[in-house]
C-alpha cells in the first residue's frame, strides 16, 4: 500500500520569485506541495549528486515553490540502492538514480541507462524520444505504479583503472576487477573475476590487494575517489558503458493528480537536466584528466584490440541471453533497443564518426 | 525606441491546465501575457520550425498559460533574417533562429551555432555552460538589450549534393557551390564559386544548371526539398557544421521583469529542447537518409582526404583572421572558444571517438 501523504508547507513563493514584481504571481492560495526526492548518490557526488540536487531546485524554481523538492542524498532516509522502492512503498514521491539498479525488478531496465557497446548518450535520447523507447519504458514502470524520465547522462565513461598493463586477453584472466551489471558479466566472460563493491569500498580493497583493477565512472568522479594512488593505469574508452543515463522516477499516481502545469515542469527540467549533466562531464570529465596525468602520474592508455573485440563478442553474447531468455517485457525493450540502435548509430557511424576521425587528422589549434 | 506593449487575454488557463483538478492552480487575477515569437524557419520545417513550435508550446504549457507564445514561422510577420531586428524594435518578444545569422552585428556570434572543424553539439554545451561561453554571449548581446539561450542543434550535418563525383581539389575548382557563412569562406578558400540561397530557391538554381552543388542541413531537411532529383552524389560529414545549435533570442529587459518562475520556465524549456532537437535528429536523419538511399537512387560518399586536409587548414586560416581582426568582444568569444575547444575535444577524441571506431570495428547486432 502506498501512503498517500502530502506535505503542504506554508504557500510562501521561493525567494526568488517572491522578489520579483513586475508581472508577480499573486500568492498561490492553496498550500504548496513538498516532494522528496531520495537518490542513489552520495552528498555532493560529482555530476550526478550535483546534478540530482539541480534538477530539485530547478522543479522548486520554475513552479514559484509551488512543487518544493527536498534531496535526500544515498543513506539520509535510505541507502542509496532502496531509492526506488522508497517510491513504491510511499516513503518518498521521488528518486534519481539509474535505472539499471532496478534490474532485478524487470532486466529491460538495463536499456535505460545503457549497455555494453550500446547506444551513446544522443542515440538513447533518438530511441527513448522519437522511436517508442518512451513509450516501453512507462509500461514497464506502470507495473510497479512509476513514472520514469532520463535526468541526466555521463557520456561515455571510463574504461577503469589497472595496476598493471594489459597487453591482451590473458592480462584479463583471474583479474579481481570491480565492475557491476552487465558491464560485469561482460568481462566476466572475457575471464575476469568480477565484483561489485559501493563506490566507498572500492579504494581500500585496491589498497589492500584484494582487487587488481576498477571501474567506476570517468575523471570528473575518479580524481575524487583516490584510486590514482594505487593503480596508475587508466584505460579508455568504457565499450560496457557508452553512455550511463540516469532517471528521475516519480510514484505516477501523484504525478498525474498534479495539475497540468507542475506536470509539464517536472518533465522539462528531467530533459533539461539531461543536457547539463552531460554538458558537465563535458566540461569537468577532460579536466579532471589533466590533472590526473599531471598531478598524479597517471598514464593513459587504450585497450588492446584483442580485448575490445572478445569484449564486442561478449556483449553480444550477454544482449543475445536477455533476447532468447528475458520476459515478454524485457523482451520487446530489447527489440526496440536493437531495431533503434540499426538506425540511429548509421548517423552516427556516418556522420559524426567520420568528421571526429577527420578532426583528429587534420585540424588543431593553438 | 522599443515598443513596451504587452499582449495579454483573457486570462483563461490552457486547456490541459484548466482540465487538471486535483490540485489545481486557482485562477491567476492578472492577465495572462502574450508573447509573439518570430522565427527564421519556414513553418513546418522539420526539426528546427517544429522545434521551435514545441518549444512556444512548451513554455505556454509549463507556465499554465500565463505565458503563452505564439509562433510566426518566416515571412509571416517579417522576413525570417529580419527575426532578431524584430526583437530590437520591439515588433517581436523573441525570435528563433540562429546566432551566425547576425554576424553582421557581431562576428562573435557565429560561435554559438558552430564554426567550421570546431565543436559538437555536446562540445557546445561544454564550453556555453560550464566554461564561461554563456557569459560572453550574454556580453554580446547585452549591446542590442537581448538575451539569448541555446534552444536545439541538428548535430553534425550533411557535406552537400553534388552533381558530380569529387576526386580532389581539382573538383572543387570554380565549383558552383551553395553553401553560406564561415562555412562558405572555407569552401571558397578551396577553390569554390560561392553562393548563398534561401532554401527556396537552391532546387531551382540546381535544376537550371546555375549551381554544381549545394548544401542545406542533413537528410531530414534535405529530403524534403527535392535535391536528389538533381545531384546523387551526397557527401559526408559536413565538416563546416559540426554541429548547428540553434537560439532563442529574448527582449532582455521583458525577459527581466517577468516573475522569476516565468523566467526559468523559458530557460528550462530552451534546455530541454537543446536536447529535443538533437534527439529529433539522430532518430530522423538517418530514417530519411535510408529513404535517399533506397528509394531515391542516391549516392553515399565521403570526402577525399586532400578536400578534408585542405579544409581544416582553411578553418583554420579563417579562424585565425577572426581571432586577429575582430574587434574586442569578438577577440574574446575566439580565445574562450578555442580554449574551451582544446579542452572538451580531448574528452571527444580520447573516449567518444576511440568508442565508436572500436564499436564499427568489432560490434553488429540483428
Amino acid at each position: 500500500m502506498k501512503r498517500r501523504e502530502f506535505f503542504k508547507s506554508a504557500g510562501a513563493l521561493t525567494a526568488g520569485a517572491a522578489a520579483a514584481t513586475a508581472l508577480a504571481t499573486p500568492a498561490i492560495s492553496q498550500g504548496n506541495t513538498t516532494w522528496r526526492m531520495v537518490t542513489t548518490w552520495p552528498k555532493n557526488f560529482p555530476g550526478l549528486g550535483v546534478g540530482a540536487q539541480r534538477l530539485a531546485d530547478r522543479i522548486t524554481a520554475a513552479s514559484g515553490g509551488r512543487l518544493t523538492i527536498q534531496v535526500f542524498a544515498a543513506g539520509e532516509m535510505v541507502p542509496g540502492l532502496q531509492s526506488l522502492d522508497a517510491v513504491i512503498d510511499g516513503s518518498a514521491e521521488m528518486s534519481h538514480g539509474a535505472a539499471y539498479y532496478w534490474q532485478n525488478k524487470s532486466q529491460g531496465l538495463s536499456f535505460f541507462t545503457g549497455v555494453p557497446f550500446g547506444m551513446t548518450s544522443r542515440e538513447l535520447t533518438g530511441w527513448v524520444r522519437y522511436m517508442g523507447g518512451q513509450e516501453i519504458w512507462d509500461e514497464i514502470y506502470d507495473q510497479f505504479g512509476l513514472q520514469g524520465f532520463l535526468s541526466g547522462d555521463t557520456g561515455t565513461q571510463a574504461g577503469g583503472w589497472f595496476r598493471n598493463e594489459l597487453t591482451g586477453l590473458s592480462s584479463v584472466q583471474g583479474l579481481r576487477f570491480r565492475t557491476p551489471g552487465l558491464g560485469g558479466q561482460v568481462w566476466s566472460r572475457l575471464g575476469a573475476s568480477v565484483t561489485n563493491l559501493a563506490a566507498g569500498e572500492i579504494f581500500a580493497a585496491l589498497q589492500s590487494g584484494t582487487l587488481d583493477a576498477a571501474e567506476f565512472v570517468g575523471p570528473y568522479n575518479d580524481l575524487a575517489l583516490g584510486f590514482y594512488q594505487i593503480a596508475k593505469n587508466y584505460y579508455f574508452p568504457s565499450f560496457i558503458e557508452p553512455g550511463l543515463a540516469t532517471e528521475l522516477v516519480v510514484d505516477k499516481a501523484k504525478y498525474q493528480a498534479l495539475p497540468a502545469d507542475l506536470q509539464a515542469i517536472v518533465k522539462d527540467v528531467c530533459q533539461a537536466e539531461y543536457d547539463a549533466v552531460a554538458a558537465d562531464f563535458a566540461a569537468n570529465d577532460p579536466r579532471a584528466l589533466q590533472a590526473l596525468i599531471n598531478e598524479h602520474g597517471v598514464q593513459v592508455r587504450q585497450f588492446p584490440d584483442e580485448i575490445l573485440e572478445a569484449g564486442a563478442k561478449a556483449a553480444k553474447d550477454v544482449l543475445t541471453e536477455i533476447r532468447e531468455s528475458g520476459d515478454a517485457l524485457t523482451k520487446k525493450t530489447a527489440e526496440s533497443f536493437v531495431s533503434a540502435f540499426n538506425i540511429v548509430r548509421q548517423k552516427t557511424d556516418g556522420t559524426d564518426s567520420l568528421f571526429l576521425q577527420a578532426r583528429e587528422r587534420f585540424f588543431t589549434l593553438d
